[in-house]
């Protein structure tokens, strides 16, 4: 068989605005449903949910009769995590914490086989379709893709040089780590923050590579796709379930 | 320790009015969502969903922390299956399609111990904490709650008598099979179904035991509410998630 | 969305050979492996492998990516049992023992909504997708295909009624339980089997359903084929793992 | 291969007391320590401890280090549920609520494959080890136990008729469900009671067959013994567990 | 809602004695087992014991009926590894091999957002009842614990500055390791390891942070809370169970 | 009881060939079918496979049965994973990327208890069979394997350095990865990367130490024994599993 398409990658590098949404339930029905919701892309969250590289896949399983596409959270910028979730097949990456070109470039590097990067191999991992895609390891490569969360003062100082590193797909900006860094905590939605992120992905923009962002503010999530974002989530499981229920319960037992 | 009080039992007979929600992902994060949402019960769906005994058992975990009360459906009016949710500590049934007083009578003695019934024996199971509830086997029967789906017609033909079974603690009007069973398959609104729902809650509540239901329409639920359901399901979990995320995707990608 | 296609029905309906294979792993990366192997069809045995209804989702999950058909073999013909996996979205199921119109009839009044038949209603389970497949209640059975074994004594004597039963799609000879109940058991493949196998087909094909077969036998699978089987089995995944490894630690072991 | 050898059921034959110990936990760990503690035989209760038949399978692996034999105590006498345990590996069960002669019968029917039973017929399933076993077919009973539970004034009526069933292999006294079907519910140590239990298994001894029991009372077990039980269970994990960190508890706590 | 109580953080300040077990058995029902027993705080052994976030999430669902509080025993200081257990809802943490001024700093930056820290911001965690418990972010400090385990001779010199650095909320003595790191492998009750120890423990206690150690001997657990240890943890769940039940079947096997 | 014997390692001690397979399904049932096909050894691979610690544990319960010994693959040297492999009881590892004499030392330094190394003390975890091993940590060390892996210029470079490092029991040629590092990513077969492996093994096998490799190619795999390997995986699971069900069905798709 061939290697499987990515066509999140793909609609980034043609500019078409990508819409997608937060998996945290850790639950493959939870994940199911949002593959069939009607959003281009999700995040399998293995940073802020418990999610394990045997549940992620669980939850990659889950998605496979729908054509929205599975990004991985992973928990750490680390080559023995990108490691495991690659052999799963894991075709596009949100990197948390990537502050300097180095941490940028250590992303890349851990996706590529030698000499372009330093990637272990596997034979019949599902990432080969257990050995079926011919040609993968010289090819795995052209469908990976790697985003960056750009989360402190520091990553904001580096964007540029973050974004020239040969290998990096999309920066994405992180706004609750972002507001906690410049000492908004948990105020995400402060005026000085969001001017910041639009400044912040204009500046992405300029690079000419992809911006995207979080946010479950639909009026924030319309501000940030016009200053740019062309990888915009626009809400998280947990909180959509949540809050949507506790409105149906006050309804009732107001 | 005490027997653990069953606190939805009670308000049932206190008559105060118990909202509730359907719980079919399967997934103990998603019923901890459910359980702190402020509904007073869920239901664990062991018949619609793909629940077994050990998966309910780790969502009643889940449920703990909150004074919502879990009822578990199970899948068929059986001793042996009874018997399992018994033992992991189920307090409050609802027990689907019984139709007939025989079938009332089956369900009250499948949860009492003999001469009153056919429960089997357990000595350090989790219904008595593991042998910490002092007379645990005498008075079980004093905090369990039998619950019954009243959904053909054969059914309604019998609700006087179903109610005057001892040990039903009340009946809940399953409006999907309801419909089904009446012609009007997938039709729940139906005005002429709607209507006869409301006075088959008139009649149960004129028997004296409490009157349940689930619809997921606003409207309808007050409708109900108003012809006497006391214990009144306002809507189901994967439907919330699905129609919820379908409508955040639908107004980015319109 | 639109109801799911069975192809495995359409073809089967057609009169396409459809090659199948045996799945009793009970593991989802297995599953997967066999899904991309060629095979027009799996079996998910629920019978004989120790496959509960969770477990059957999450490999029924692991085949989306691939055409190959997913059957659950269910354990016995108990509407309760094809209630649950008709909720996971099950839509071809394999039947054990069937021996007479009576049982043929309660398989199809299983799988079918009132008045047709006995089904119990879910309105946000997988099989509708969440309550995303338009008008599923009133389609669901275009897309369902239910066969039935043959694989007694009994069974033999009623196949021209047995495939007379409207519903009943395809009838599948079992050869393991028919040598047991003929007595020969365990011998499978001797001589009054194969000829009574061969002579069994025949008959089926001429009541105008389909007939299907499982062997590991490339002879035997040919000679069936022949005899007129259009879903046939050859072979099952633990039995190719366990005489595949066996035959590679033997040439080096020896 | 071999069929493997059942150590329990030779002993019982040579009447060789045989000390057992109830395992609830469905913790494959607690499993393995049971099974390293010295008893004879363990049961993996899977009628009041919420264990299916994956988690049992967990259960059995974890035992393998050890030669304490486990018995599988399945939820109901019904041939499905025997079916599925056996493919599994069980070799000896033992049958909750067995109070007629048809149902001893019954029992051992589901075990045999045809002529003398109705086993379902499996080729690879992990009781013949994947198909290693060399005539697994025809040699399966010759290791398989069949244990029955007389827990009922029936039960008691027809001890000698039940014991000269074919293919019962002992018969254990279930002190629980003894005493609450005779109205001493959770009185199991009422004289009364006590003195029944040892008449009983008198009987049960001068019937020919093994006679078994659990109790976790240490001077019950050597009454028991002396009355001739062979097959002992002296305790039940989570109880033990319970009670022991309980006066671990209470001395510091006091 | 509000935070959640750290009912063992103000029970350590205010100095009164707290009780504790070790759970490594990797269970929820052995967890909720020993949540009921009377303890005042359990471990769940994410170091020595089998354990992942989504199981040590699993055994905190098992343990909210009681009152017994959940302390996680992480497998390493890390922050990664902390961002994982605060983000499922961890307030009282134990972390191994903390031997400088340095890496207890650092395991307290791990738990503080910035500017106190690094920890990172998720929006729906448990951490934050799923985004119910209001200004979770700048309040989760008040109830999180660290504790840090002294466990070698460096950590032994450097105590007393260990106890100084902010946040430290308490010092545990780890006797197998520091026996280890001493040259008494295996040999915790020599006499000079237990002066030792209690030199230790009045050293803490001297600092004004509390004292805390394991031990499953009463005696020695009654020298060290007299030399000063308030968190004394009295046993471990898997040798309990596997003396205990070694003992039972030592008297019936003798 | 007695330190479980290393039966691998004393074999390789005296220089019988060992004949070992992959095992990457993460399956249990995969296990045990692997576990009884006649191979010396199995890895459990950690590194390129989805396998956690608790599914790893599953898998070596799912091994006890046959005499076929447990190698897990660690996914990094890392003294942590170390520790959590040693305390579930795992004694061979197989340590990816080792490259140094420094980075050898680490490995057997994480294995080793003070002052021989730092590995952690854990009471009655499962290493120790819960506390049952006599003198288990004093005598641990001598039934542990440390093989390393040797797959990279750089780790060539340093065989002999490496294969002197007390407690390295074997080095283990790494195609995949040496093939890659050399400029020949997917081409093991290229002549002279097994000409080059020939070399290697000659120079593990002079320094006296043994030599281990893996390929699924017989011939290769025939010349690797000739060159000096004593320890040869012949073959992974999910390649065979997929390869032998690709072969089935293109001989019927055809
Ligand atoms: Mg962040
Ligand atoms: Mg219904
Ligand atoms: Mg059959
Ligand atoms: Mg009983
Ligand atoms: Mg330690
Ligand atoms: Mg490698």
């Amino acid at each position: 068989m061939d290697l499987p398409v990515n066509s999140f990658k793909r609609a980034l590098v043609a500019g078409r605005q990508q819409i997608g949404f937060w998996n945290s339930m850790t639950s493959p029905t939870a994940t199911e449903i949002l593959a069939g919701s009607g959003f281009d892309w999700l995040i399998i969250d293995g940073e802020h949910a418990p999610n394990d590289v045997p549940g992620v896949l669980s939850q990659i399983h889950a998605m496979m009769e729908n054509t929205t596409h599975p990004i991985v959270r992973i928990p750490v910028n680390d080559p023995i995590v990108f490691k495991r979730f690659l052999d799963i097949g894991t075709q596009t990456f949100l990197v948390p914490m990537v502050e300097t070109v180095e941490q940028a470039q250590a992303a890349v590097a851990a996706t590529r086989f030698p000499p372009h990067g330093i990637r272990g191999f596997a034979g019949a991992a599902r990432a080969s379709r257990y050995g079926r895609v011919a040609n993968y390891h010289s090819r795995a490569h052209e469908e990976l893709c790697i985003l960056v969360q750009i989360e402190t003062q520091q990553a904001l100082d580096n964007i540029e040089a973050i974004a020239a590193v040969e290998g990096i797909d999309g920066l994405f900006v992180g706004p609750g780590d972002l507001s906690s860094d410049l000492g908004y905590l948990g105020d995400q939605g402060n005026p000085y923050i969001v001017e910041l992120i639009e400044r912040t992905l204009h500046r992405i923009v300029a690079t000419g590579k992809p911006a995207g962002i979080l946010t479950g503010d639909e009026a924030l999530a319309r501000r940030y796709m016009a200053a740019g974002s062309t990888f915009t989530a626009v809400g998280i499981d947990t909180g959509t379930l949540a809050r949507s229920t506790e409105a149906i319960a006050k309804k009732f037992k107001a």
